[in-house]
């Protein structure tokens, strides 16, 4: 898919800079977190919805770990345009709950708007979606990445 | 500990409810967290610093994890002074990262800036403490809770 | 310009009701705002740079007046869409100033992300413009608007 | 009055640098703003509720102008303790308005919360005065300053 933006990544291999960054984390790992797509300033991440990412007061996802997904699709979409070398570092997000995220699994969709050296700022939109590939838009998130 | 603020809860059984919410939440269960003071406005929650909550880059916690907390601190603290049977929703929170989470264990005090029967705001101080009680903030957050 | 949203009005004279509400602002006036588009769930503003609006460590638009700007687009783009009667009120956003906003005018783009009849969510894009028609994004923000 | 911070200003002459500042600021002329206190990672500006200010919808001021005395209280804060010389820049920030501001004058409180030779973090509380000396807290925000 493509994203409308148009950004030259600064790092030939970042693709794999992207995925090895993204298998290492445990966080991800451990709620079954997938990275489906990795593009210069845009990455899509896919979780399925179980119960431990649920809150306990509905069969809703845990407001917490959609805010987790979308920190790391922030992150992740500035990383793809870093220099060689470069480590990113969440400066601060905002993140707005719009929708209870139910159905089969998140989609976690950042994109870089401005890309910079030193401090990038990207958007990251969750959906819920559905058994039959129906989407929800249930967040969305603005925030602040610092290479180090 | 006293945080200076002087709420009324709604519900004078506000702690049990606060309690058995945060127990139930699989999310807090898997990290290990604990609840281990709830005032009327006020809540503090301990997780243990372990590879489980680490970001792959560095050994310190998620950054990620880190507003996962912060929005369980936010949302607790409003929910001791939620009417009886009201249940918290999260509309908003923005994060700021400001040192890497390094130590023994995370500490999250949320605490209620205006309650509100709809709209209540909160903030949550993040703290890393050492085994030897020290204390470094390393993060702050502000969020909206509704009551549904 | 179309915005690729397609919400539908609640009130059939909201664009009456959002340019006179617009009209009677008077930090707006005083900058020399003007209203120049108004559809179901968009807005935009348009304002000269100038002296009285610049900070003073540059010729560029003081970051607190691009706020302002992006808090009007987010307010009124809400309130294209709202109840017969109903006030809008902001109850909180966040903005990331990316660049310096130079040139001949300010554009602040508003945008209904989600509306709601309790509280919509959106977002403001804020443009710097030039002589030529050029326009280079200095900011972005994300609110939420509640109605009364 | 103290802030319970201690911070040591880089610049021996902080207060002369923010105060020139501030008095540069053609917005915060124009809207009658003073700047009351200075200390090190602490500023106190004040500006008087009058119809300039205000929204039409009610006797309340401008939620934009909240925002805009919230900004100049984050950025003159962080002025205070940077390097001679150095420039402060708004990154971010993001306010939550809580309750209508409504009396003689405002108070914005900048407040750093965390101190930096890049990116500083700050903190303004807005306060609503009365003519009695009563005040109410009306607005929170929390930003990123960098330092060029």
């Amino acid at each position: 898919m493509s994203v409308g933006t148009n950004w030259s990544p600064r790092n030939p291999d970042y693709e794999k800079v992207v995925r090895e960054g993204f298998d290492a984390e445990a966080p991800l790992k451990s709620i079954g977190a997938s990275l489906m797509k990795v593009e210069p300033g845009y990455v899509e991440i896919h979780a399925p919805i179980q119960p431990a990412i649920m809150t306990s007061y509905a069969p809703v996802v845990h407001g917490g770990i959609v805010g987790l997904l979308a920190d790391c699709a922030l992150a992740h979409a500035a990383l793809t345009l870093a220099a060689p070398g470069a480590m990113g570092v969440t400066v601060e997000y905002k993140i707005n709950l719009m929708a209870p995220a139910v159905g089969e699994h998140v989609i976690a969709r950042g994109t870089v708007i401005k890309p910079s050296s030193k401090m990038t700022v990207a958007k990251a939109e969750i959906y819920a979606a559905g058994a039959d590939g129906s989407e929800r838009l249930v967040a969305i998130a603005v925030g602040t990445l610092a290479a180090l």
